[in-house]
């Protein structure tokens, strides 16, 4: 007897359909005597629809309103579900971000949570009822309607789990957990029973899109237990906590990776103390984000700067940089594609030096040239040929003991 | 220099190339000098297209969750509405029924506005902005959102009116105003210059759709100044007011008609002080209404009942009756399809008792048998053969001078 939150995300509430089938998974969990709130985001391509009406008015719509337009598309799914909860028997009552109380910083499209109210929550769960809760939304302080920003949904369940300290926090998506690497390309890929939070940051980061890193890091910093499981399966998902025991802990837990990337090397950049802080600045400000970044100093006066980007944004990074050409002074600029970023994670690495020598290693042994390094402390990132990504990522499954029977975690 | 209420329809909104033409209608009014508020309803099929989902789910969807299903209809308008308004260079800002103020009565579906709170409305109105409303809902008492039923954007519009004591309330429908009759049957239908708000809430009664009833009994309340106008043309609408000045005035200022009407006739019931009370609230328990009702004392023990009712609704009236048959003790029931209803309305029939005597010679001498007839001070409507109605209607247009230049209001 508890308090389980559940979040379910846009393919789980895509029609009317499976949205009956959301009931079903909430029902369970009610009649195994828990209290239950349920978090939920807007029905499969609502939110591409509303931008699609946004975008025939401005290419750049006026933030407050696209915060109003957006936030109708999960108020309409906590209706249904809580008309089909209701049909079925059960008592359920919906509320929308601002109903929820859940008080956001006045910014729009990103905001941030400040506090959630949680008493008219808990005044119904104390009726007994099912409470259902848009996600992504929330109210400014301002008293307007604001937007939690990409993966929004997450972090709204696991805020309210905070707040309410639940239980637990069960995040339902279309795959059935955590996987050692990518399933849908490597077939020795095995889900995880458990992974930490840090370990759940990285992978996250690396592009293992079950879990948004805002809400991971939530999660880690309110301590809220997470399960990340399948909203159609019934088997049991992969559990996110502080401590994975060491007996069930490998030094590496996953093998994560990325294809089109590329390299940018700016060559001969005068050596001075403020010329690294202005490069990045411009980028960020043109919104170009830069992933790894290696400095070498190559003499007394100048500096060779390679940083890794997405390939879409190439065109628009060398035209923001020669357009600067004579404020950074740099001497040249070169550009290599057809990169990929294969990354290991795993917390059991701080304890373990070796293991990033092991990695170059197996890549050494396959062929594989590291044209890029980036360490973390439970995290090594290489970046590659991307014709040798998947190469790569086999070899580095099977050599950290992921593949099949031999995963213990 | 003034305030400035404006509202436009689900039609007139009903994609975003509309949207972007009411957004010139309003930036018009705001060149004028004048504030404006906008009240919009959820945009074309948008509101069927939510009671489509909810039909999947239950016949009876519950009614709270099903406000917070269909306000996000209007919640979408308000914020492309603003959108556009701000693309085009001026400051706008949209509103839901719970920020704008609009405080209703606790009660889901068809609430009654209990008042409404302007501050944020005029907060923003001081700025300069454009205040964009979504009409047709507010906020509960107790915190849930609210809808105001059928036409309840003319009633939020009319409300906003008469709470920022605007100096009008302009209601964009797809027509160009209120007529003699309704136009698309008779050619010689003339557009109204004025009408009292009694006359448009017999008018919008008989089934002239262009304004809601409620919405009307509203604006008489608190003498708000309307005009029915259309979206599209720039031409001058009708205005609603309290006083048509004599000259302009007509003894007769519409006819107004409705087909597929069925009079049922209930013989032989006992006379007794609760037996027409008891019928009728039979009927009204079944969602049964009734419209005009006949009693005629036939012998000193028993009475003949007629009215009339929506021919769609005779089935299930003839069931309800006769399933009461016991308990009502009549002797018999008789029902007459294929009638209509015809009215005459005009303020100027108070003054003029000869008027009900002039219809019925106008349609006597057209050979057209009055089946029914019920009286009000600004109204007669009568009962005919269907066939006869158009025949009716264009006799009585011609007779009361509405037809072509006769027409002086």
């Amino acid at each position: 007897m508890g308090l389980v939150v559940q979040k379910f995300g846009g393919t789980s509430v895509g029609n009317v359909d499976r949205i009956k089938h959301v009931a079903d998974r909430v029902i369970e969990e009610k009649l195994r005597g828990n209290d239950v709130v349920v978090v939920v985001s807007a029905m499969g391509k609502t939110t591409d629809e509303l931008v699609g009406l946004a975008s025939q008015i401005s290419s750049r719509p006026n933030k407050r309103e696209m915060d109003m337009l957006l936030t109708t598309g999960e108020q309409v799914t906590i209706a249904l579900l809580s008309m089909v909860l209701i049909e079925k028997g059960y008592e359920a009552i919906s509320f929308t971000g601002w109903q929820a109380g859940i008080e956001t910083e006045a910014v729009h499209g990103n905001a941030r949570i400040l506090h959630i109210n949680t008493s008219k929550i808990q005044t119904e769960l104390h009726k007994g009822k099912i409470v259902v809760v848009a996600g992504f939304q929330g109210i400014a302080i301002d008293g307007a309607v604001s937007t939690l920003g990409r993966g929004g949904s997450d972090t709204t369940a696991v805020a309210l789990a905070a707040a309410l300290k639940a239980d637990k926090c069960d995040i339902y998506t279309d795959v059935t957990g955590v996987f050692t690497t990518d399933p849908r390309y490597v077939k020795e890929a095995r889900k995880l029973k458990s992974v930490s939070y840090d370990e759940m940051l990285e992978l996250a980061n690396l592009g293992a899109g079950v879990l948004h890193p805002r809400a991971v890091e939530y999660a880690k910093n309110y301590a809220v237990p997470l399960e990340v499981r399948s909203s159609m399966e019934r088997e049991n998902g992969t559990i996110i906590e502080e401590e994975v025991s060491m007996e069930q802990s490998l030094v590496v837990r996953g093998v994560a990776f990325e294809d089109e990337i590329t390299r940018v090397s700016v060559l001969g950049l005068p050596n001075g103390l403020t010329n690294l802080s202005t490069i990045f600045s411009i980028l960020a400000k043109n919104h170009l984000n830069v992933d790894i970044i290696i400095q070498s100093m190559t003499n007394e006066s100048t500096t060779n700067l390679s940083f890794s980007i997405k390939s879409s944004d190439l065109e628009e990074t060398m035209a923001v940089l020669q357009s600067h050409k004579s404020e950074l002074q740099y001497e040249g600029i070169e550009a290599e594609p057809n990169l990929a970023k294969v990354s290991i994670v795993g917390s059991g690495m701080i304890s373990n030096p070796g293991v990033a020598a092991e990695m170059f290693e197996v890549l050494a042994a396959g062929g594989i040239q590291v044209k890029m390094v980036s360490t973390s402390e439970i995290k090594v990132s290489t970046v590659i040929e991307e014709a040798q990504m998947l190469k790569a990522v086999e070899a580095l499954h099977e050599a950290f003991e992921l593949s099949g029977k031999s995963v213990k975690a």
